[in-house]
Order: C-alpha cells, then sequence, then structure tokens
C-alpha cells in the first residue's frame, strides 16, 4: 500500500552542455514523463538536459519535478519544485540513481552522465539509453545485460519503461 | 522569480523514538505546515517524528511531503511523496538541513536531532526548538544566537516561521 | 588478527577559530595522542584545532596523521600526511567519526564540533570532552551517557582513552 | 612546502569479483607504487582488487595504504593501515577519485569500476586503464582525451604514471 501510494520517479540524466539533439530530447521527455503522472528528477541545474527536461515537465500542469543540486548555494533550474541541497559534487549523483524508478540517459555526452548510468547499474537500477554512441551502449551493454535498455526517441522510451521495465502510469496531476 | 516560485519547505527534525507529547507536536505541526502553503522535510522513516510529521501534512489534501532516506533500501513512512534515497545514514542529515528553508525541533530527544540542529547552525539555517529541554537550549542558543528561536507549541512554532524567520505562506495547494 | 594490526585512530574535534586554551590542548594532545601509537584524524583544515593538533602529532617522529576535508579543493593543514578529500562539506563530519575509534573534543566552541559530537553518540563512538563548557556536557551527557567521558587536561583525556575506553597503545613509529 | 611534503596517493580501483588476469595485475601494482614510494588508496575491502592491491603494497616494508569503505561496519581487507568509514556506499566513489593523485583502473570489469573512471574525469582526475576492454577504452578515450592513459602491465602503468602524468617518486619508506 506504501509504496503503490508513491509515484514513480524517473530520473533524466545527461550532460550541463549537453549538444542540441540530446536537449530537445530532453525536453520531450521531461513532458512524456509528466503526462504519465510521474515524478521527473534531475541533477537540478539550470543548464543543458537537467533544464530542459524540467521545462519540458513543467509544460504539464500540476507535474512535480525534483532537483538533487551538487552545491550548498546552487540556484536551481527554473520549474524546480523541490530542490534538494547535498552539498556534496558529484557525490550527489549515488543519490540520484537511488532515488529513481528507473533513469534514462539522454546522450552519454559527459563523464557525469557515465558515471550516473555506471552507479545505476551497480545499484540495480534500470537504465534506457535514449539515443547512446555506439561506445557507451557497448560499455553499458556489457556491464548491464539485464538492466540496460535502449531508445531512438523519447516517445519510445516512456514506452520501453512502461512496457519492458515495467513502470505503470501515475494518477493524473491535480491542478 | 526563479525562487519565489518555489514553496518553502520546512524541515521537521525528531527521535524515531520519540516521547509521546513530541509525537503529538509533530502531527500537529505537520499539518500546520501544510495549511501554509509549505513542504514538509522529514528524514522519512516509518517511526516517531518523521511519520507523524507526515502524517499530519496528509490531512491537508494536496499537501506535498519528503523523506530523506538514510538507507538504500528503506521504507519510507506512509504519506511520503517523494522519497530521496541518499544510502549514506546520518550523513544524510547535512542534506536535510540544507535543503530546508528551515527547521522545527520536536524536542531534542536523541543525538541524530542535536546532529541536525548543529548542522543546521553550521549552515546558517534558521532552527525553532519546540519544547526543547534546557540543555539542548542553552547549548544551541549558545551556538547560534541569532538563528535559534523557541517556540511552546507547533501553532507558535508557525508563527515564529512567518514572523521571525520571515517564510512567507505557499499558494493553497491544488487538490 | 585484521583489526589487531591495524593502529587505533583517534579523532581529534573542534573549531576552525577556537580560543587559545583549546587550540594549546590540541596540540598537547596531537602529541600524546602520537606518543600512544595512535593515528591522529582531524578535519584536515588548515585553522585551529586542526591544525594544532597535527602539529602536535608531527612533532613525534613517524607519527601518522590524517586530515577529512570537507572541499574538493581545500589545501590541508601542514603535517597533514593523508588527505582525505570528501568534498562534501560538513556531512564529511559523519566520516570523521565513522573512520575514528573515538574521538576528543576539544571544547565544544561551534556548531560543527557539537554536529560531531552528535554524530559519535549516534554511531556508538566513544567521545571525552576535554574542558567542556557545561552546557556541552548537559547536553551530551544526557544524550549519550554511557558514551561520554570527561576530561580536564590532554594528559587525562589520554589515560581516559586508555583506561576507560579501553584503547590499546599501539606500537612504537619507524623513524 | 605543504603539498611537496606529502606522498603522492594512487587509487587503484577494480572489481570486487575481478577475473584472475586483473587481480593479479593489482597485486604487482599495489606493490610497485609501494616501492615508488607513493600511498595506496583502494575501496578497502577484503575482496578482488581492492585486496589485491594493498596485499602487494604490503610486501614493501613500511609502505601504507588507506582503504575507503563503503559501509558503516565493513572489514576491511588485511594490510589496510587507515580505513576510512564512510557508510555511505557508492557515493564514496567520489572519495577515492577525489583522494587520489591519479587512478589506475585493473580493468573495467564491473559498474563500480566504471563509475570510479568516469567520476575521475569529472574531476579532473588522471587515470590509466589497465589492460582495459576495447568498449571502456572507447568510451572512456572519447569522454576525457587529455585524462586517459593506458597500460598493457602494471609496470608499464607505473612508467605512465612518472613520465606522462608527472607523478614524482616518494622519499624511502622508514622500516
Amino acid at each position: 500500500v506504501n509504496t503503490a501510494a508513491r509515484r514513480p520517479v524517473i530520473g533524466v540524466m545527461g550532460a550541463a552542455a549537453a549538444s542540441p539533439p540530446h536537449v530537445a530530447d530532453a525536453r520531450r521527455l521531461g513532458k512524456l514523463i509528466a503526462q504519465a503522472g510521474w515524478i521527473l528528477l534531475t541533477g537540478g541545474r539550470p543548464v543543458g538536459v537537467m533544464e530542459a527536461a524540467t521545462a519540458g515537465a513543467k509544460e504539464v500542469p500540476g507535474a512535480l519535478t525534483v532537483g538533487i543540486l551538487p552545491g550548498s548555494d546552487d540556484e536551481a533550474a527554473e520549474g524546480v519544485d523541490i530542490a534538494i541541497v547535498t552539498g556534496m559534487g558529484d557525490a550527489r549523483n549515488a543519490i540520484n540513481v537511488l532515488s529513481s524508478s528507473a533513469i534514462v540517459a539522454c546522450g552519454v555526452e559527459g563523464a557525469g552522465t557515465a558515471s550516473e548510468v555506471s552507479l545505476a547499474l551497480k545499484a540495480g537500477v534500470p537504465v534506457v539509453l535514449l539515443r547512446p554512441h555506439k561506445n557507451a551502449r557497448a560499455l553499458f551493454r556489457a556491464l548491464g545485460p539485464s538492466l540496460v535498455h535502449e531508445a531512438r526517441t523519447p516517445d519510445a522510451a516512456i514506452r520501453v519503461l512502461m512496457e519492458r521495465v515495467g513502470i505503470a502510469p501515475g494518477p493524473v496531476w491535480p491542478s
């Protein structure tokens, strides 16, 4: 009952200096996550994939967004409803993945994202690689064959989360 | 604009094995925090002050509650909407206070609560001691004279947060 | 065999802006810890009690000192042999106490020290309060009656560690 | 003067369930690190690469080894001189890399090792990949071209650390 009562949390990970296609993916993905009734979790900073996913989610009235900030006085991205202030730099990446029912990596363009995918696999958290470069796909599939999924579009990533990872849609948002 | 758009987060701290008066305070306090339009943050476990404050907040339709869990596979208290899973034991106490606009300690009956009050003072986060024992009052007032407030009832603690700490009420909850 | 082979680690805690008597205590205490064949652990920064205890230990040829630094690019106190760089601010206080066989607080003049004493009690780590103010003594004795000891001088603190906490002297340092 | 006075710390990372060739590499590498006058840092547990590197280092009289343990009551590998007890699970991987002058990955056979290499690149810490699988080489070279080095043997890894990363040998160990 307890767990069933909580909405799933989907972590969206990606670079602060993400390239435009991955930023666009993040925005669409954030919106779709919110439409699925899920809570969006990101690294919370006002840049790149974090900012785009948050902005996308907030296109959905009533949607809820969490940002896990690395610093102790970071500004959060606009649209972050709940800012968790860790003050522990990239050690917070472990919290990002432990707090997520599953994560989606919008590309693996930076070492921070690679660390989050790695920590997710270590913790047994399912990962969807959204348009990964072949190098990332090859390594992470080898490290976590049963946990790593792949998608070519944000819409496909949502289907993977629902159908293959088994995350049920949440209730409609109050608004 | 950014910060103004986020609801204040009020951390309620207290013992897992709290005595009945402090548990009753926590429940009332949780409800009042939610009625003020603020987000409730606790240590998230299904015991003592954490559980009671969360249950109190959830008496208010639409209220939002966050639990910062110490373990990596802890169960959260019923009523926790967003469970942040840290996997870092009491090091998560630092996150509890950094993520709060202010904290209220429902008694200082355990060493964990004392650590949270101490970490709040170190980080410059305002603290309201709700019915503290004289020993706790004396030490913490000496350590953080400008940050430490005191209240005799949950209702008085809310007034202190609004009038002396300066935390404005949040918008009405959607429901 | 394994544990027996490791030297005890004694954490010395105290304020960055400690008053002269507590700084003097820290220096003497660091030297006595090293003379006992124990490893000194501090918060590692080049100020106050941390710096003084480290300098005291290094008066003993061959002594070993560890500094657990809060930042990711902090400078360590001169004399720190092993700098553990946490990048997690005061969340590192939890590591300080978990890594120590026991801690000695050279006064409780700041909120950081109060957090370390509190976290030690929470974790079951013995604490020696060296010349505490009466407020700190009263609170911490109430929170951890079986774990909290007291001493009026650094030499007495060492006797408490040996005789009441039961920490055996380590082997002579190679030099 | 301060920094110059501290011995370099070399982190050796690798799987708890490492395959025999990587375990053998780790043992040789630990010995060579100690012979270079450097401090060995590992994840501290009594398994796999951590245990082997530590055992290798302790073949050198006077050598110093640090283990950064994930749990709060983990047993450390035999030969660990200083056990840093973090109680924060894989979030401690961030500490492992921040505390090292450089790291050597003995293979990248597990997700934990991949997270440490990733976190090192994020933090600007040089990495030597010792006999990496081609997938790991390709990804990490792409993520951190100026920080990632490669070696085919432990002896070659030491040469890379000295000649390409620029880590000077430490003084002879007292014994």
